[in-house]
């Protein structure tokens, strides 16, 4: 009985090792409705009004904010009018940022009023606001360089400008560095203040917010994002040679903490019910826009596909998840949560991608997955090739943004990368509006998304998603 | 005696009158002059510097603002550093309009804060503002149509749309009827309060103010300008077709009249100092940008191009004048100061341009003059067609804004027209900044003035400038 009981044993382990390298392979009959649902999206306005409705109906989203409640109602009704077979929330806490009133101004040699958008995290000036000297730094490793002497007392400003590109490069090597890492590092050196150039690529009077980070033991200062135009008049002003003087009132800061919640909507498989394809972008948004393209439209493209599924003949084999994230902007913390509280069964998300860069033309396809599932990628490449995506199958794919969190605890994932060209001008501005969609460039948009949820939920075989499997990737 | 005299006299009158008939003449020497001229212009950067300089230095000028008096003191100071003959100033009397604060927002159904200024002239609210509901036409004509009932006690809202377009003709057509005329029909039928769709061709959160008009008799109403993605967001709401009620704040208006004054620089002539060409644009800019395109450079490519003929060897026939004008902003008073002065002599000003549409590619030249001198207005046309300027011989030119009040007492006028593309982008906003300003274009402003000015101050003959003689244009 042993000795047979060893065998099956053996046997079983034998033949889990072998499905394990038999490719992933995506069906004919899978990639025939593929077809269908590409064409369907590509004339669906589904998202756009999704996108238009939270818009107009919500409107701002700043996580923990007046509509923090009132978004999540307003998707998990829009979940349940789209046709998911369930809709629920799972709670996400993180600390309370509050904005009440910002205002800067050249003090001296020449008065200016000055645009400006405190940063996520930033503390309050002291009643009156800071009047001091500005010491400008073109980069965060001037800054690094400077002797504190230089630096005590003073309104640190660094100010590298970002350029347009379509993958968007300079948010990640310019414009995101400066925001979360400048102001701690002046802190350390005891700077009153901190100031930077927008990460944008935009010339409006409209700033850039966005989060900002202080490491552990570094006391907070007020942080603080002028717009491009501001910042080149305070180059200007600077280039004259005479000390000049800014004055800065920040009323903002960290108020206890919040309770919100991703909001989950899931078309249920037929076959594999508790596997599921994820999809999703984040519900909150900054507070000068209506977070339209950040990321009403990542959710709209997402709800979307999932709607197109869920009116197929048929339930797909596999689940269909859309999660609206909550608090993405501070810190992700709705993709922290999901991957905390799923990671022992993360296996069950074969596969995940979160659209959180606009909704500009989607024009390449990348994948982080198990080597034997490469063809089956492939596959999804190919019948999305006819909306003018490219595939690189050397490059990674993390899934974006808050499903990054979920891609380091073990989730398969992929990236469907959308043209970043215009998305800086915009992207954490009042310029964040519903007009700055392109309703035909958001249904390719849709169609892409469509046609990858659908393949990887009907695919024989998973991606490798299993617990711990790419935790190096955060690192 | 008698009769010899008479003869005499009969003589004189029928020279002067074969005078007048002789056609107008630019001598080859003044040609070749100019086209030294138009290549040191395209390689002189004196207009950047200025418009840097005015934009960095002073920044908003709001006529009888804090930076009014600044200004000039500016300008005068860089008249004389450009080597000008002489500098003076001519008083401007207006009503001194102020703004101190603005604000709106939609109420019910969804609330939303709304990007908003106050139209110049515009009253203020009472305070703690107006709560109305919204009542919205898409032109002035369905406003008009409107039966009083529907508007009395209500916010008016009219909507029409501009489009970007080569020669702006939207803005004279479109933005700008419904911002001057809007407030007035919408008080006359019990209005609380208008708004209006920007008068601007852009899709940024940054509203274009602009001056509107109360008809005599009319009971002022508070008046102002949503950015255009507030109006979409306003509309959407509407077509919901619930009541939408909006509150708006605005601590703005009258108080009492300022004198200013149009400063004026000579490069003084040789051999008819007394006649001379004039150009200029207007030190006068709405508050919320520094006026680079709305119209440092319009100053900025007049003195350059006086600076530039100031440097020849010799001093031109005629003189060069430039005026930096006071208040064109809410109703061309300085312009009509200047017409209102100086209407008598008019005929020494022999002609005249004003450059206020920003400082993009000049290409087009057309002219209100003598028909005698059409053959010289078409050898300044030859003259400056190397820059890509075209010439309408038909089509009037009346010298721009101020220089066309000036035109109704009898200057004879050319009109440089500039690109207007991208103008009503940022006309009036907080966008008017120097970033908006092309180094390059601007330099072609340059030359193109330069070389007009040149040629008029050189020409044999006159072109037509008499007291009333273009009375007509302005009706």
């Amino acid at each position: 009985m042993i000795r047979t009981l060893a065998l099956v044993l053996a046997l079983g382990a034998a033949l889990t090792a072998e499905a394990a390298d038999k490719p992933t392979r995506i069906p004919d009959a899978a990639l025939k409705t593929a077809a269908d649902l590409r064409e369907r999206a590509s004339g669906d306005d589904t998202a756009w009004n999704f996108t238009e409705g939270l818009t107009t109906e919500v409107g701002a989203r700043l996580a923990g904010g007046d509509n923090d409640q009132k978004a999540r109602d307003w998707v998990a009704a829009k979940f349940k009018a789209l046709g998911f077979d369930k809709v629920w929330s799972e709670p996400v806490t993180y600390p309370k940022w509050v904005r009440r009133s910002e205002s800067a101004s050249l003090v001296s040699p020449y008065p200016h009023p000055l645009s400006v958008l405190a940063l996520g995290y930033s503390p309050a000036t002291p009643n009156g606001g800071i009047e001091a000297e500005v010491v400008a730094f073109d980069s965060l490793d001037a800054l690094k360089a400077a002797p504190d002497a230089s630096v005590r007392g003073k309104i640190v400003y660094v100010g590298p400008r970002m350029h347009a590109k379509k993958n968007g490069e300079d948010y990640g090597k310019v414009g995101s560095p400066v925001r979360t890492g400048g102001p701690s590092i002046a802190s350390t050196k005891g700077a009153a203040a901190f100031v930077l150039r927008s990460a944008g690529t935009d010339d409006n009077r409209t700033p850039h917010t966005g989060v900002t980070d202080f490491a552990a033991g570094v006391k907070p200062i007020p942080a603080a994002a002028l717009s491009s135009p501001d910042a080149d008049l305070l180059e200007n002003v600077l280039k004259r040679g005479k000390p000049v003087t800014m004055k800065l009132a920040l009323d903002c800061g960290i108020e206890g903490t919040y309770t919100g919640a991703n909001v989950i909507g899931e078309v249920t498989g037929k076959g594999k019910p508790n596997e599921y394809f994820i999809m999703g972008g984040h519900l909150d948004s900054w507070d000068p826009g209506t977070g339209a393209i950040d990321d009403a439209s990542g959710v709209a493209i997402a709800a979307a596909a999932a709607h197109l599924i869920a009116e197929l003949p048929q339930r797909p084999k596999r689940s269909i998840r859309v999660v609206a994230f909550a608090n993405e902007e501070a810190g992700l913390y709705g993709g922290k949560a999901y991957a905390a509280a799923h990671a022992k069964e993360i296996a069950q998300a074969v596969l995940g991608s979160e659209s959180d860069l606009g909704a500009d033309r989607i024009y390449l396809i990348t994948a982080t997955v198990k080597p034997s599932s490469r063809d089956a990628i492939g596959q999804i490449a190919e019948a999305i090739k006819p909306l003018g995506v490219e595939y690189d199958a050397q490059a990674p794919g993390r899934g974006g943004s808050d499903l990054s969190a979920v891609h380091e605890v073990g989730m398969a994932a992929v990236s469907l990368h959308q043209d970043a060209t215009r998305y800086f001008d915009w992207h954490h501005t009042a310029n964040d509006t519903l007009d700055k969609i392109d309703p035909e460039q958001l249904r390719q948009n849709v169609a892409a998304y469509a046609v990858s949820a659908y393949l990887a939920a009907q695919a024989h075989g998973n991606f490798g998603s299993k617990p711990g499997e790419w935790a190096a990737d955060g690192h």
